[in-house]
C-alpha cells in the first residue's frame, strides 16, 4: 500500500490525496507536522532531501516528492491524464504555471494568514505577494472563459493541481469575486465523482 | 519547423535551445527582449498568456510555454526520457525542484546581477535569495556525491534543466567551488555529445 508523508492543511498534500481518493487507491497517511519542524529532521531528510512534503512512498519502498511529480506518476494510463502527447505537456505546463507563478503568492499568504495565523507579522511581505496572486487568478480566468477545465475540456490533473490553493485562495486574502469563471469552475471540479474536500477526513 | 520565442541570456530558454540541438532538431529562434517589455505586449499575451518566455510554437501553430514542459514534450520517447514510470516521475520531481526550489533563487539573483547590472540596488533582496539557492545546491550536492546523473545514472532533461542556471551560479552570486560533486557533474554534462554553451550562437 502506498503511503503518504503529508501534513493536513496543506494544499500540495490535498492535491495528492483528492487524486487518490478518486483513483480508489488506498493508502496509508502520515502526519509530518512541518510546523514542529519534521520535514526537517534526519529520518524525514532521507526520504526527500529537500525537506518538504509531500513524499510518496511506494510499495517497494521508493519515494517520490513534488506533488505535481506525483499527480503525474499515479495519474499515467488513467483518465486523470490524456494520452496524446500535446495535450499531456499542457498539463504539464499548467502544473508548472501553479508551481512558479501561482503557489508561491497564494499558498504562500494562505500559510502566513490561516496555518501560521501572522497575518500582522506578514503584513509587509504579503503586500509583496498580492499582484503575482492576482495575475495568476488572471491569467487563470482568462484561459476558462473560453474553456470548461484546463486542458482538452475535461477533468485532468491539471485542474487538481490548480483547485488546491485556489478554492482556499480567500485564506490567502484574495478575493474570488472578481473571477465568475473560476467560480465557475469550481464548482464543476466539486461536482466529479469521489471529490473530497481539503478539510474531509478520510 | 518548430519556432522558439526566446531570449537569448535565459537559462529557461538555453534549456530548450540545448536539447533541441543534442536532438539534431531544426528551429527558428524569435529573440523576445523581456527588458524592454516585448514579453508583455498583447501579440506575446496571445501565445503565453502568462508572459513569459520561452514559447514553443510547433509546426501545426500551437503554442506550448514553461521550459520544463517544453523539455518533457521534446524529449518523449527519446534516450533524454526514461521510459520506465518511476524513473519519468522522478524526472519530473526533478523539474519541479528545480523550478520551486532553484530557480527562484539562483536565476533571479543571476538576472538582478548579471543580466540587469543591478548588484547595489537589489542588494537587500539578494540577500533573500542566498539561504535558498545555497539550499539547492545542497541537495544537489548530496544527490550528486552518490549519483552521476540525476536520474538512472544517465543523462536525461533533469541534467539538462539544473545545468541551464547551475553551472553559472557564479552569475548569481554563488561560489561553485564549495560543491566539488556539483562541478564534476557539470563537467560530466559538458562532455555529452552535441553540447552547446549558453552564449553559444547556432
Amino acid at each position: 500500500m502506498y503511503k503518504l508523508y503529508e501534513f493536513f492543511s496543506s494544499g500540495n498534500c490535498y492535491k495528492v490525496r483528492l487524486l487518490l481518493n478518486q483513483l480508489d487507491i488506498a493508502f496509508e497517511r502520515i502526519e509530518i507536522d512541518i510546523l514542529q519542524g519534521e520535514s526537517r529532521n534526519p529520518d524525514f531528510l532521507s526520504k526527500n532531501p529537500n525537506g518538504r512534503i509531500p513524499v510518496l512512498e511506494t510499495e517497494t519502498g521508493q519515494f517520490l516528492a513534488e506533488s505535481n511529480a506525483i499527480l503525474f506518476y499515479l495519474s499515467e494510463g488513467t483518465n486523470f491524464l490524456p494520452t496524446d502527447s500535446f495535450e499531456k505537456a499542457q498539463v504539464l505546463q499548467w502544473l508548472f504555471f501553479e508551481q512558479y507563478s501561482h503557489e508561491p503568492y497564494i499558498a504562500t499568504s494562505r500559510y502566513w494568514i490561516s496555518i501560521l495565523g501572522k497575518a500582522a507579522e506578514y503584513r509587509e511581505a504579503l503586500k509583496q505577494k498580492k499582484a503575482g496572486g492576482e495575475a495568476a487568478l488572471r491569467v487563470m480566468e482568462r484561459h476558462l472563459t473560453e474553456h470548461k477545465f484546463f486542458v482538452g475540456e475535461r477533468y485532468t490533473i491539471a485542474d487538481i493541481a490548480l483547485f488546491a490553493y485556489t478554492h482556499v485562495a480567500d485564506e490567502g486574502g484574495f478575493d474570488l469575486a472578481e473571477f465568475p469563471a473560476i467560480q465557475d469552475w469550481i464548482e464543476r471540479v466539486q461536482e466529479q465523482p469521489k471529490h473530497i474536500g481539503i478539510t474531509q477526513q478520510l
